[in-house]
């Protein structure tokens, strides 16, 4: 598995042909000897594996019955119905994580960030689900699970606790949603979860919707505290449609406070949330991530988890057609992930993982503009899906 | 041909099983003999052949060197890039047009609404060409060309004379284009194009991208010439984005003078242009249709021309997540479509024209949400693909 692998004829982001090595799992300078194994790149287009920075794991109901949904307009009326749907679908966290890493997988998504949900109903339960899959298949994937407060932290009694135990039973990452319209108290909802932070030496996700004036309050709360603990790097805002609800000066200020922080931001490009200002955005400094969030699941019936796509539509909401804004998009959907979650280690440089994914396309362009399937994934130095085909001893996990 | 077949076991609409039969390439009631030809349907869900009502297939790049875009990003940086590239790269409208309806027959696209540009360099030569090809191919799809003045009408001097030109060598619709801003007199754009419906009795579609109050001004005026002439069932506005730019007073009182003289609207849902107001447009019954826009060419990178996964994008503009919701995004890519651009006898019923898609799903919803592949494609009752596959004759034609 961690046999040295010579993959000839690639095309790193597009550019010229040349081979690339991996030894004993990382890339390496090409090899003086005959490689062990050695496969033909075609001339694809090489891309370290993607990174889905921002997904729910435990909601999928990937290759479950159809769920029909009914479900109201507003964010209640979907909190809601999918804590319904937890108990009365029988959603198998485990199971459906797996699932979910499985089909993202042979679309060469190799890092993923996932919020699970911490509730006063479920407990840690998805959370230990979520762990078990992590580390089933960590040779596969890297999965940093968030423990997420979805139906809300101080107005259900209790969930704070919860939250602890999450961490204590493996969570990489403290959670957070809404501190002022669903926790009812910015202050003291952000206070909870930085200090959670702080003991544990764990990152902070946070789940940003608040529109306009409300949500730009509160990201200043959030940078004061950043500021003060010297979180920089450390900490992720995902959504943060109020970026594109303010006006030009307000805007740019608060961009410049984010980027002075390090405090990474996570868009998902969604066509009905405002759009944030992705190149005011990444021209001022700021880490650009980008996710799946949920997919198939009870909030959104959609969604295949593909990064590569996921950059087409962050540069079909921006209006992006140039070929060099295609490839930003690309870069968003793997560094600007790998740095927003924290990866290290991450690219197709010498001393880099040996995690990369071919595609084929003439240009990194095409690429992201037409998507193509049938990729081959290589992780670690295994080929773990060839032209598309998902390897033989790997068909039946989940 | 013509020969009657019976397709058991379909769902139409994603309803309950049954079979169909269409004879001498009609759908009749089921035959009390044996039919020659018999197919199993799987379960499948069955809809009537998609409808493309808005797309360009003079200007796609679909199988030729990939372009790098380097356009800027006004509306007038692209129509010079447009105008030049069609020089430069030799577009060939015949064999491009071509190209873009097989690849899109194999989604199940059976009627097509193409503007093709007329302008005073390429003269009508890209009509001829979509001319060529919508006779060559008719028993395959049913093409319809709208006189596109794309680079202006008035503004270019012998632009008129050409529209009239395409019309008598044989296009369908009169084309017309923001008679504020790049024709810059909506009076005289718009009485000339009106002018030329009526002498060949033709219907009309006009690109209008005017924003806010100008494109509620020039609805108004396109309102007045289609009352004036009684010209209600005939006449489509794409984009339109001003309905989705206006205050809920001025928006609710033009979508109702729009249902008053029947004028359709035809929206993309594109992510970075404004949203249109689909369920109140649907609710106060505008006639409203989808299409792909240009797909593949100078002006954007991508697009496939499958008017399912068009339905998921206007549901996802939308915010449209219900089963419900995205049923009726499936019946804006049918039934709104094939009344926008007039098709008559259109439908799975008896007595409509035999052409049906099949595709795997286990409700309609699902099929809008996933947009499953390898679908099968019949038209009067001909099989041209089947699970994915184009009929041997068919793989060439271009
Ligand atoms: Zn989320
Ligand atoms: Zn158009």
């Amino acid at each position: 598995m961690t046999a040295d692998i010579l993959i000839r004829n690639v095309r790193p982001f597009g550019g010229e042909p040349t081979d690339l090595y991996i030894r004993d799992g990382w890339f390496a300078e090409n090899p003086t000897q005959k490689p062990a194994i050695e496969i033909d790149g075609s001339g694809h287009i090489a891309l370290p594996g993607l990174v889905e920075a921002h997904t729910h794991l435990d909601k999928t109901l990937v290759g479950m019955d159809w769920f029909e949904n009914r479900v109201g307009p507003t964010r209640n009326d979907r909190i809601l119905a999918d804590r319904r749907a937890k108990q009365e679908l029988g959603i198998d966290a485990r199971r459906q994580s797996a699932r979910q890493i499985m089909q993202t997988l042979a679309f060469g998504v190799m890092h993923i960030r996932s919020h699970v949900d911490v509730d006063t109903e479920i407990g840690i339960a998805n959370i230990e689900g979520v762990i078990e899959t992590r580390d089933r298949l960590k040779d596969l994937v890297d999965v940093q699970i968030v423990a997420f407060p979805q139906s809300g932290m101080l107005v259900r009694e209790g969930t704070l606790a919860l939250m602890e135990e999450a961490l204590k039973a493996g969570a990489d990452v403290v959670g957070g949603i809404d501190p002022a319209s669903i926790d009812r108290d910015p202050v003291r909802h952000l206070d909870a979860i930085f200090a959670l932070a702080e003991r544990y030496q764990k990152p902070i996700d946070i789940h940003l919707h608040e529109p306009g004036d409300l949500g730009a309050f509160c990201l200043e709360l959030i940078l004061e505290r950043t500021r003060a603990l010297s979180l920089q790097g450390r900490v992720m805002v995902s959504h943060a449609y109020c970026l594109g609800m303010l006006d030009g000066q307000r805007q740019r200020s608060l961009i410049d406070a984010l980027a002075a922080e390090r405090i990474a931001v996570m868009t998902v490009g969604s066509p009905s949330a405002p759009a944030l200002p992705l190149r005011i955005l990444r021209q001022s400094g700021v880490v650009m991530a980008s996710g799946s969030d949920g997919i198939q699941g009870t909030w959104e019936p959609w969604g295949n988890g593909d990064m590569l796509e996921r950059a087409k539509y962050l540069a079909q909401r921006n209006g992006m057609t140039n070929d060099a804004d295609l490839s930003d998009a690309a870069n968003i959907c793997t560094f600007g992930g790998a740095e927003g979650i924290g990866l290290t280690d991450y690219g197709l440089s010498a001393g880099c993982r040996g995690d990369l994914m071919l595609v084929k396309a003439r240009t990194l362009a095409e690429a992201v503009a037409l998507t193509p399937q049938n990729r081959t994934v290589i992780r670690r130095g295994r080929v773990v899906v060839r032209d598309g085909v998902m390897s033989e001893e790997l068909r039946n996990v989940e």
